[in-house]
């Protein structure tokens, strides 16, 4: 048993949150690290699609919609969310998936500051967030989107024709995150909005909106809040804007009086309107049973555990592999840290697809990022320190350097 | 024994698609004359969302994205969807909700016409149709919204700034069906496009959109295609689009080559690039199990049982309920009739609630017009005749003029 270990262990036995991991299922022979991409499934969550689908779809049909709540689903499920992020009940709407709601909400800010029009992203965003920008900017003459390059700070970058700025909360692949607070103030000092996207924040990292003074932000909720695969996105826009936004996706499921089936368009009170068309019940419902479990979560506990978690991982890493020259991307600051550490690695791809033939499963982002998620809810130090121990393994023998490790496929 | 449950009995036992209604969950005591609005749930369906939640999502994890094939169901699924409406395999795309894909067809269009404006929408469509299209319009200066008036031929509205027509090709209340090829010929004469709104037609009416020549169709699948609520939409661009369509939810999930994960977009071949973000895969695999019906399916009796049945129930009132002045909204034809039938009446809302409260589900649609769903694929004949005569009985006895039958829910 090697220090690291026994350190886990220790960590492990003083976890006020370890019951939870009883809660999700793990296949045999897995130390799941990729719980920032997709999220384990917990386990309740199967019986309650089944009920969905053969009561209040087969028996209850139509009259689910009332009876069942399948209607207000977007803004229960919104709820429940509302807390995890610092945002006030009954102002978050899920529905849709984050690329439509960052559309939703690029939109929605260019309407409400008329005179700008420029998108400033930040170029080290997911890319759906730089495409997003780049199909509103295509489609509304005028409209340009502008970079945040790298090195650069998003605040240097402001300027008095951005509308608005979209920026990553937590990088998805350098785990920096960002000082929400100080880059709102920013902004707003040179008259921008700011459309944050939490999709690696929400259920691992501290966010608060309200208190952040923050404009609006778009989720994901199939990753640290484990609502199954492409599970519906979430959205939020502060309540000083409720009367005022406007987003051009005004599907019927977002306006005042849908079954009242007028030609115009009126928008919803509130948070409503920015729901689209009909929700995907099945989806939407399965995120709702996964959500219920974070009632139960000490969520302070829970940040702490995340900060712990990957400042232990990086120094096992760095100690254990030490030879082999894997660079951290990310800060070394936990507090500036997400729930998740990349290394670049020349044969990073290579290494990734061997740890995952172990049942060490990470991801690789491109170029050469090998990026390791630690889900605080239900990773223990154990698990992280036996994946240290397979990634020092996977290196010294070379274990990478096999054909069967190369092939990339289109999807990891 | 009525008249008419006699002739049901003898028309069901020459009907060729009988069986398929044991495939289908009704609950007891039901006659659902509503899967128009939401299909019955095909009963083995559930099993099949329980091997995703349990396998793919649980034990496969992220893996399933290419081994469970999540990546490519947006296309697959598409492929099942393909022959019910004319289509080739590949060029249908399924994601997002119909009213998302309404607008990324207005879009295309308008991109596809860059000198023309105007957006000629039908009065009669469904009310997102036309909220979708406003959302748009108020997007994109310039942009404006026209109206095909209640009573107009779309092709008498036809003029030189119209980029595209949207039009339902089966009324959601009437039942009345365009004449696709006309209709696509006097736009295509005028220079404009057209975007097919098919909710009401996929699964239960005639549908050749290559035939037809047409451009553009999105449509539902939580109808007469059974996908479940609120089951993800489709839509098609004819091929000779293929290489110039542009939308403006230009998502990574549409990307030539998503997990390049490069800043700039770059749409993929085909129909892929119709799909936006990551896709709701328990919602998808549920119309994608549901869909494994159709392969089975005689289209053109499945379609011809449509016509005699929406006849039949016509007759069957017309006749029953010959003193109570009901109305008929659509067409008398049965070859310019969808799988629905209207009926205006004064006290449609109450009579409605009435017959749901004898678990005989239709639906109300404002102001006055009680609907009932045809589904040829599980309804039988003697079901429709047993439905007429409770229509008769409540009218009759005047069962409707009862307080519990006014209240106006939110959603019928």
């Amino acid at each position: 048993v090697t220090d690291f270990l026994r350190r886990a262990a220790d960590l492990d036995a003083a976890d006020s949150l370890a019951a939870f991991a009883s809660e999700f299922h793990v296949p045999e022979g897995v130390i799941y690290l990729d719980g920032n991409s997709l999220g384990l499934m917990p386990r309740h969550v199967p019986a309650r699609i089944a009920e969905v689908a053969t009561g209040e779809w087969a028996e209850g049909l139509i009259r689910s919609w009332t009876s069942a709540g399948w209607f207000t689903l977007p803004m229960t499920v919104g709820d429940r969310i509302a807390p995890l992020i610092g945002a006030a009940v009954g102002d978050v709407a899920v529905g849709d998936s984050t690329s439509v709601n960052l559309f939703k909400g690029l939109a929605a800010a260019l309407h409400l500051r008329p005179g700008r029009r420029v998108i400033l992203a930040d170029a080290a965003n997911f890319p759906t967030d730089s495409y997003m920008a780049q199909g509103l900017a295509a489609l509304v003459p005028g409209v340009t989107v502008r970079y945040v390059e790298p090195g650069q700070a998003a605040a240097d970058a402001l300027a008095d024709d951005v509308a608005v700025l979209l920026l990553s909360h937590v990088d998805y692949r350098t785990a920096q995150v960002q000082d929400m607070a100080a880059v709102t103030a920013a902004a707003h000092a040179r008259g921008a909005l700011v459309l944050w996207d939490l999709s690696h924040t929400t259920g691992a990292v501290h966010c608060d909106l309200t208190a952040a003074d923050a404009d609006m932000a778009v989720g994901c909720t199939y990753k640290y809040l484990n609502g199954g695969p492409g599970a519906p996105a979430f959205m939020w826009v502060h309540p000083r804007f409720a009367r005022d936004v406007q987003q051009p996706l005004a599907g019927w499921m977002g306006h005042a009086a849908p079954f009242q089936f007028t030609r115009d368009y009126a928008p919803a009170e509130g948070a409503r309107r920015l729901v689209c068309g009909t929700p995907q019940v099945l989806s939407l419902s399965a995120l709702d049973a996964a959500l219920a479990i974070w009632a139960r979560v000490d969520r302070a506990a829970l940040f702490a555990k995340s900060r712990a978690m990957t400042s232990f991982f990086i120094e096992a890493v760095e100690t254990s592999c030490a030879r082999h020259g894997l660079a951290l991307v990310g800060p070394r600051d936990p507090a500036q840290r997400g729930s998740h550490v990349s290394f670049d690695y020349a044969h990073g791809f290579e290494v990734v697809q061997a740890l995952i033939a172990r049942g060490v499963i990470g991801d690789f982002r491109a170029p050469s990022a090998m990026r390791f998620g630690f889900a605080p809810l239900y990773l223990s130090f154990t698990q992280v320190a036996q994946a240290v121990e397979h990634l020092r393994d996977v290196l010294d023998t070379r274990a990478w350097d096999d054909d069967r490790f190369r092939t990339r496929a289109a999807v990891t």
